[in-house]
């Protein structure tokens, strides 16, 4: 059983949680790339990026180096694991729920049924 | 193949991306309850809770029903599907750039012992 780390999936949620970041580790997920090919790609200001890229190696999603003026990021150790256990987790919970209710529904047309006939009987 | 709506997973990912949050949703999972029992549960204020759970509604993670005075939440529609297609798409981006790391790796292995063979010689 996958063990939660709450910090880690606040921080992974959280990285996740904005369309530029996913799309930069998308980006990266087929080539690595500097923080300026970035910010060039998303239209966005160096600042801005070097933000993103920040939040996504916090998370673990992202490392970079520096290698004289360039910064290049690559995808980073996290295969985002615990968060997709995380949500498979929710998914069980969410489908017991509702067969739970379907059956709570089912009882309740079954017992209207018998009042009917007892009613017509 | 999941379409995936950016602004979706934006809202979806916010919603995950707080303990508190995960938690409620875990509880909803077991059964419904009101507004006062999360606050309790999670010891917080009922305006602290009421933000809370106005986020997971907002990313269809919860629904609400006033009857009376009472507030009632329980899981929303949404089955994290999208999220949970794009973690996959995105572990498996990870596995072919690692894979094909990998294999940058074993070829520069590969030409090393063979001009280490052709030093010797």
């Amino acid at each position: 059983m996958v063990k939660f780390s709450q910090a880690g999936l606040d921080a992974s949620f959280t990285a996740l949680s904005d369309h530029t970041r996913r799309g930069v580790l998308e980006q990266l997920g087929h080539s690595d790339a500097s923080i300026t090919d970035l910010a060039e790609k998303f239209q966005m200001t160096l600042a801005g990026m070097m933000k993103h890229v920040g939040v996504l190696e916090q998370a673990g999603l992202v490392t970079t180096e520096k290698v004289g003026r360039v910064r290049t990021c690559k995808l980073g150790a996290s295969r985002l694991e615990q968060e997709t256990a995380w949500l498979e987790k929710h998914r069980q919970l969410w489908d017991a729920r509702f067969d739970e209710l379907d059956k709570v529904v089912e009882e309740l047309k079954r017992k209207e049924k018998l009042d009917e006939r007892d009613t017509r009987e």
